[in-house]
């Protein structure tokens, strides 16, 4: 794993590069970008500064710079990635997830009153949106850092089919009738397209033709695609222990995700509708927290007794041979496809 | 008052422009100002699209796209407010300032529980976050439509300094002992610097000089500061018929505002002590409705009989008397020039 200067151990990546000298320009990388982001968001305001130090609570892998990175130094092998424009990118694609997730935070009528354990409970609803709302601002205000209006377009389309996406997914909120087709809609808008987008900005900043920015933007795509799906995936089957994550969370906030889509559309008529009346019950406003728990240990132990969760695993397993395959078709060998081609292979056997 | 078509009756503006030529030209303005609007926010989701119709219930008064096209034509009067950048930057900051109207509208868990009657409990909360987010990131998007970065980065630099004013009115929140400085400073950072934003922004778009740009600016934040101060006091003294909004939500939210900020340091201890007991009864979290509009009454009684209110009526008055003054130290005089002045005066006389 590349380890970043200042953030202890904490394992950003989901590649062990082989090749040295790619690990420590992607390390450097990254702590550039952690250093740029860190300085975008200082404020003169000191109740602004303690807001911002929340953000540390949401920071994950850094999947989304670390695709802008990888697909820099592919798409450019002889130095693309120490290009300051993609640094600020990195940054700013950073930005614009946190703010998702800060937002993804903000809980219900019904969640409050169950009592809510998730990261807005640190700062509660208001602070939460705010928070999201600075890092937002600051992400098309660091993007503008590059003065090209073409690449801040292209992160404002992002966002936008992002927002849409997650509006679908709230629509959809609690219906358990759910098909793959929407469901696929719904990641395909809410994850997949920033993450192809992080690449194909890349490659345009590179200065590559337009095919191999659209192979990009398929390689990111696909690949964000199948984190989703493994993100889903674990939510259902993982322990907390393991993700650091609360389990089932997804059930709890009425979203229904692949393997679950199949399992339904798989097990007999009377089985449905008792996954259907567990469903419902876990999902229910005035719930307890053990009804909750036991409905959700039931959905679990269904889950287990099928094949739906294999079948969620090769979907993500085609999704990353795409994304390889976009990569290959359209890069020449080099130690950065290989981090490209490693990196999607990764995606497949996280465990958190 | 101008009129739109298709917006009704609703007045839109404060200003009755005395020219015929300026008022149909504002008209025409504001009217692609609207189409532009609704065409950029238009989804291939339906579910999108839905949630996009309730923005109709945050609609005011179009301060700032009119502040975008006044300047437009004051800077420019043979033609700035036709060009077709000021629209769009038109309809860009009302997109923003929409999204705020939004993001204000969350929330947290006390008032859930009291029971929010506010424009949040027609989507809920989660939906009214979203909605915001989609608006945010539709404007920045319908902005790189100009092509000019410079203009990206004003409109980013003015949502960053938005952000901190709510974080720091966040910050203040139930500070029953909040100083006109710092109140000064968040109505600064979260209505006024936007406001003096538009107007900037129209006078480079007009190719002005530096000092005129500077001087709508003043223009602009003085008289958005004078505007959220007459909010303040009709916030408290106003009716609910002759505002449509709930009054004493300020109160309500933890925020005290000018009036009371003055009258807490001129009455004397007692009354002082009284009114800090009455702010933190109305506030408490588990007040009822009739307690809370108990307290409320109350301090409506002490403001009644203090000079507060006319204070800050001449604060606000003072500011606007600057905002004519920047105008008319840098604009030849014309049609527009006077349409500004005129449009400075209305935000005094205002009782909604």
């Amino acid at each position: 794993m590349v380890a970043v200067p200042g953030r202890g151990d904490t394992p950003l990546l989901l590649i062990a590069p082989r090749n040295r000298t790619i690990r420590d320009r992607l390390a450097a990388d990254l702590a550039e970008v952690e250093s740029r982001f860190a300085a975008e968001l200082r404020s003169d305001l000191p109740c602004v500064n303690r807001l911002v130090t929340h953000i540390e609570s949401y920071r994950g892998k850094m999947l989304r710079p670390t695709l802008v990175l990888v697909s820099a130094m592919g798409s450019n092998p002889q130095g693309g990635a120490n290009k300051d424009a993609h640094r600020i990118i990195a940054a700013v694609v950073e930005m614009v997830h946190m703010a998702t997730l800060a937002h993804d935070d903000i809980l219900d009528d019904a969640e409050i009153r169950r009592g809510g354990t998730t990261i807005n409970s640190l700062v509660g609803n208001e602070s939460a949106v705010m928070l999201g709302d600075y890092l937002i601002s600051h992400a098309y205000h660091l993007c503008s850092d590059i003065g090209r209006t073409d690449i801040c377009r292209m992160i404002a389309e992002s966002t936008n089919v992002t927002c849409e996406g997650e509006l679908l997914q709230l629509a959809n909120r609690g219906n358990w009738f759910l098909d793959e087709q929407t469901y696929f809609e719904i990641i395909r808008r809410k994850t997949a397209c920033l993450c192809g987008m992080c690449c194909k900005i890349a490659a345009v900043l590179s200065g590559t033709t337009p095919a191999t920015a659209a192979a990009l933007y398929r390689y990111g795509q696909k690949l964000g695609t199948a984190f989703q799906i493994v993100d889903d995936v674990l939510d259902l089957t993982s322990d907390e222990q393991t993700t650091g994550k609360t389990v089932g969370r997804d059930l709890q906030k009425g979203k229904l995700t692949l393997p679950l889509i199949h399992c339904l559309s798989t097990v007999c008529p009377d089985d449905r509708t008792r996954l259907h009346d567990l469903l419902q019950a876990q999902g229910e406003p005035g719930a307890s927290a053990s009804t909750h728990t036991a409905a959700v240990d039931q959905i679990r132990r269904y889950l287990a007794d099928s094949e739906s969760v294999a079948y969620a695993q090769r979907s993500a397993g085609q999704l990353i041979a795409d994304a390889k395959q976009a990569v290959m078709g359209h890069l020449a060998p080099s130690a950065a496809r290989s981090l490209m081609l490693d990196m999607a292979d990764a995606v497949l056997t996280r465990d958190c």
